[in-house]
Parts: structure tokens; sequence; C-alpha cells
């Protein structure tokens, strides 16, 4: 790879603050319009979120691989495809960029810059919820990456998708995004409390579909 | 094909429950934020069905070919693309999966992991619904492998989306799935009772689809 | 091509099928669910009816061309591609296969077979909306067949998607569909007074678009 | 490029009319049919929106490139892969489009042909929200053309539709676009007064992605 390290970890950073600010800004707006319907609300905040992973997803992988989650930089980390110290810098970069991310939609809907969450998610099945999201994301990413490279965009817009549904915490599945909802009191926000649980149940979930795509596909034989 | 056995089973499992958490789950949260607007709840209930749908197949296909569908398997084995045992083995895990899946959901939205549905789906005109979608699905598969194979995620996802709103039955349109649902007695339920009538449309339509498409194209001359 | 006529003929009625079943089908259970809001029906009705559009033209195109239209068999006549009496049978297989897809919707939903539709969409502006969303059809069919052919069952069920909302019609743009649509009195319906003026508009706007995509692109240059 | 200017002026002002039309088009019946919850309403103007965009880059593109917005011909005369004449041609172009799709939406909901908006959407952060909606709508172009120029229009379409939601001012992105909406006194609309602001931002957003893309990808090694 011949991109500078600056630029790798830029486009971390943009990535990050573009799809934070889509998933809280959306939040903001789908809440604020859907007249007390949340299933449209949350119709609109998937979508929005879906569709802009796919834009980053694809624009910024040639640069940096376009992770913008920890949880997957981890992951890609322990199959020594980037160093210590790089992911070291991603996972700082996208949690100041899903931070920024957050800000910038505060300042398009004229709300406060900083906040504080005090949207409940506690519970051991919302924290089930996160482990089995980021189980899903990164499984998707580590198979659809050997199955078909170039469907991975649209697999992990998809994934994302599909967990706002599937799971009870509507599938932040990403340790720099949860900490940005949890400094918006907004729709997509989570208190502080409870996102401690959804972090680590996040790094569970991603060493599980680690071992799980390990296992199904031992040897590349199918590349 | 080099991937082993257990490996090919363990994907059908492992896909048939990611399948079954979605269809299940989403349907738990959509009904619950859908404010009584039941068309809102299964458009998210579609959303989220094709989104993971698209991302199994592709993930899933080079390991085991992604049925995730007995009515699927079953046509697979009568052209003996596919060995009878290894069908069997398939349809199996493709059962345990679609259960395990509907417990996980269960876990997710703390529900009774153990659930019989009381939801009624009777009628003929709801098992000719069943037979119509499965036929619409197996026809996709089938004539799309050939057309265009890569494709084929895109199109089941897109038939079933189709289908969950122009049968009368949502097109459960898979006898695994159908089985799950009889265990969950939430939005996306079936009384086990009308089941019964489900699965044998399923495999009626799904046989009619592989006689339509043999006569569509006999000779693999487009290919 | 080496596709035989009886083959060719059969892929268009089933394909015409299918499609009027779904755009006819998903428009009953739409209304039936929506609690009355006309938006939601119709949202549910445009992503069924583009959903199976990228599924049926994937799936028959090698094999009909997957016409599914008379406007488009009409313009693809004129352009010598197709035999004048190949083309009538197109589009008596469409006819046919239309209708049967409304009977088939209206028998998976217990209604009855044989229904005229009371649906009101009079008027000059209903008319010029269903030439302006023809015009838009058949003139993304034959640039994007010229631009990029692999992109034809995406283009087409999209720009069916954004008719069903900007034109105040809910684009028709098929004779055979508004055929269909005339003998069923539900969500999707038109009466047949209407149809004619209708029809009349499709092949008008079907011709203006094959004149402009003569100019826009005259000698094959960009292929 | 072998097509003579008169022919990719015509598809500049073509794309931009059909491009307007389903803005304001979709605006107006999604408005009227969706029993006053904007969120539905904004939900079915965001998909036709992005669906049309997709298959207008599509069809377009060979001809003239498919801008239909003078921040993106701006940007691009900038680079000098436009000559400045040939710029102004096409700016005025999709001017002149935009308005005419404005006037063909207005009749086909017999609404008056000329109208001027009083839709209020004035303050910095709605000047804000466009400056962020067209700086990632320029990033993204600039970004995926070099990434995978095969996706530019999905990528346009999914940014836009992304833009709809995350920003306060729904992304108009568009100078074209805006002086159009200006003239619809409808879902869609901007006053006047509110529509220089916009125009602004969105200079200065594509001026900053354009200055971004080049920081990112300086030497086109990654192509």
């Amino acid at each position: 790879m011949t991109v500078t390290l600056d630029r790798r970890v830029a486009a971390e950073a943009l990535g990050s603050l573009i799809l934070s600010g889509v998933v809280i800004g959306s939040g903001i707006l789908a809440s604020q319009l859907a007249d007390g319907n949340d299933a449209v609300a949350l119709l609109a905040n998937t979508g929005a979120t879906a569709a802009i992973l796919f834009v980053l997803i694809t624009a910024l992988a040639p640069i940096s691989g376009a992770h913008f989650n920890p949880a997957v930089t981890f992951v890609i980390a322990l199959q020594r495809q980037i160093a210590p110290l790089h992911a070291a810098a991603y996972i700082l970069a996208q949690i100041a960029g899903c931070w920024a991310g957050a800000i910038v939609a505060h300042a398009m809907f004229a709300l406060p810059l900083l906040q504080v969450s005090t949207h409940d998610r506690s519970g051991l099945s919302q924290a089930l919820s996160e482990g089995v999201a980021t189980f899903a994301l990164v499984l998707a990413i580590l198979l659809v990456s050997r199955a078909r490279a170039s469907a991975v965009p649209a697999a992990v817009a998809l994934t994302i998708a599909a967990g706002y549904w599937w799971t009870a915490s509507t599938s932040f599945a990403n340790p720099a995004i949860t900490i940005a909802r949890a400094f918006s009191d907004t729709f997509a926000g989570v208190r502080p409390a409870d996102a401690l649980g959804f972090i680590l149940a996040q790094f569970i979930g991603a060493l599980l579909a680690s071992a799980m795509a390990s296992y199904l596909m031992p040897t590349r034989s199918n590349d």
C-alpha cells in the first residue's frame, strides 16, 4: 500500500465523521418529522445510515481500508494485516471523527454542540444484541472480503440496515459510534452508563466472528 | 468443491440462524414501534429480510451454496447437484438453524425463548399464496443462476421482498423458516396447524418452478 | 438468438403475469394494512414493483429480451430488432399474461377473480403523466442498453419506482399493465374509460423517447 | 470525447429537467398522500430522487458526464477537465432544465405552472447544512470516480438519499435545483430569499471537497 499514514488516518477520521453525522443527524430529523411513529423514524434512520456506509466504504477503501470502527480495526490487527501502532492511530481517529460528527450534526440542527445522552438502553438483552450485531457485521466483512470483495460496501451497508431492526439495541456494532452517541441526547443516543456494556459486547462479538470465519474458511481455498 | 461437509453444514446452519433471527427479530421490533400501522411494520420487516438475504448469500455461497431452504435443497437434489445424504444433512441444519434463530431473537427482546404461534394464517388462499411465492423464488434462483450468477443474491433478496407484499401470506417460501415461525408467537408467527399446509404448498411450488425452468432453458444454450 | 419462439413468448407471458400480479397484489395488501395512509401504501407498492422488475428482467432477458410491455416491443419493432409477427405474438402474450396476473392476485386475496375498476384517473394531467412516465421509461431502456447493458434491470426498476411518485398517475407506463389494472377494482386499478387515454399517451411517450434517444446517440460511437 | 457539444448540452438539459421534475413532483404527491406525516412524505421524496439519479447518471454519463449540477461543473472546470465556455453552456442548460422540470411537474399535477416558493428555510444552520451536503456530494463524486468509476451512479444517488435526512436543509446540494425549487411553492420549495445563501454555501462546500480530495489522493497512485 503506497498511501501515507497521514492520509490513511485522515480518511478514517473523515469517514467516521460523516458516518456518525449521518447516524445522529438523520435520527434527529426523522424523529422531528415522524409524528411520534418511531418505526417510521427508524426506517429513515436505517436508510440514511446504509446509504452513506455504501458511499464511504466505496470512496475510502482504497485509501485506508474504510474501517471506521475500532472493533473491525482490532480484528484486522489480530490478523496482522495492520501494524499495532497504525491500528492505535486508526482507533483514535475513529473516536475523534465520530465525536466530531455528532457535533456537526448538532450544529446543523441548531442544537447544543456538547450533550450527554439520557437514552436508556440498559439490560442484558441490549448487550446481547450488541454482541450479536457486531458478530454479524464482522462475519460479513471477513467472509464477503474473500467471497467477493467488490460487494463489501453493499454487504456492510445491508448488514447494518438489517441490524437496526433485528436486534433490540438497533445495532450500534461500533465502539466509536457508541461513544459518539453517548454524547448526543437525541433519537440515536445511548446513556454513557449503558455504553460501556455495549462496547464490551461489541469486542466479544467481533472476536467470535473472527473465530467463526477462520473455521469456515481456513485455507483460502475458495478464493 | 473442496469445502468439507462439516463446514458446508455449519454454513447452512449459521446462515439459517441469522436469516430466521432477522425475519423474526425485525418483526418484533417493527410491530413494537409501528404504532399499530401494520404496513409500516411490514415495510421494516421486508427491508431487514431482503438486506440480510443479500449479505448471507454473498458471504456463504462459496462455502455451502447458501440454500438456507429445504425446498431449494430438494430441487437441487432432484437435479443431482447435491448427494441425497448431503441434502438431508443440509435440511436438518436448516431446520435447526432457523429454530435457533427464533430463540436468539426472543432472547434479544427478553421474550420467552420457547413459544408456539397463535397467528392465524388459515385458508386455501393462504396456501395458494405460499405455492405462488415459492414458485417465484425457485424460478428466480434457477433462471438467474444461469442468466447472471453474480446477481443471485440480489435476485433472491428482491424476490422475497416483493413476495412479502404480493402474496396474502407474506411469502414464507421456506419450510425451515415456516417451522421456526410456528415457534414464535410474534408478528412473523404462523400457527402450527397452518404451517403444514404452507410446507406442502411450498414443495409443490418449488417442483412446478423446476419444471418451468427446464422448459424455458432446456439446453443451457444461453449460458 | 437461438431461443425458440414458443419459449420466448412463454417468457413474456410468464414475466408479465408475475409483474402484474405483484403490481396488483402488493397494492391490495398495502392498502389493507396501511391504516388509511396512502403514502405508506404506495411506498410498499413501489418497493414490491421495483424489486420484481429487477428480478424478472435479470432472469428472462436472455430468453425473450424481457419486454413485458407493448410500448417497448413496439419501439423495438420500429427499430427492426424484432420481426412484426413476433412482436404481435409478444404483445398478445403480454396482455394475456398481465390479465392472468390480476386474476392470480385476486385469487390469493380471496377476491372475485373478474372485476372492473371504478378507480377514477381522468383528466388531461393524468394522460400527460402517462406520456411523461413512458417517455422516461423508454428513454432509460434505450440509453442504458447502450451505456451499460448490465444495468438495464436496475435502471428499469428504478425508473418505475421514481415514476410511481413524480407523475400524477403513478406511472403505469405499460399498455398491458393498464389493461390488467382496468380489470381490478383495487388500489392499483384504473377505470376502463380512463385506460384508453392512458394507452394512447403511453405510445406517444414511447415514440418521443425513441426519437430523443436517436438524436442523443445517433452513431453508436459511445459503445 | 466524440460527442458533439449540442448533444452534450441537450443531455445536461434533459437530465436536469427529469431530475428536477422528480424532486418536485414526488414531493407534491408524497405530501398529498402522507396524511400529514412529513417523515413518510420525505421517505418517498428520497426514494424517488435517489432512484432517478441512478438512472440518469447511468444513461447520460457517456454523453455529457451527467453533471446536472453547476457546483459539480464548476469543480470539474477548475480541474481543467471541461473548457470554460463549455462549462458555461452546461450551467445554463442545467438551470433552464431544472426550471422546466418544475413546470412539467406542476403541469402533471394540474397546478399553476409558474410559482414562487414561500417555504421558509432561513438561518445559519440551514446554510451550514447546504455546505456540508455539497461537500459530501462532491467528495463522493471525486473519490468514487477514482476508486470505482462504475459505482458513481449508485454513490451519487445514495449520498443524496442520506443527505435528505442528515442535514437540516434536506440537501439540495445543487444550485440549479435550488433555483428551480425557488419557483415551486410545494413540499420541495425554498424561498428565493433563502436560496441565495444556499447557493453560496453550495459552492463553498464544493471547493472544500475538491481540496480534500486532492489531499487524500494527490497522485492518482491508487487508480
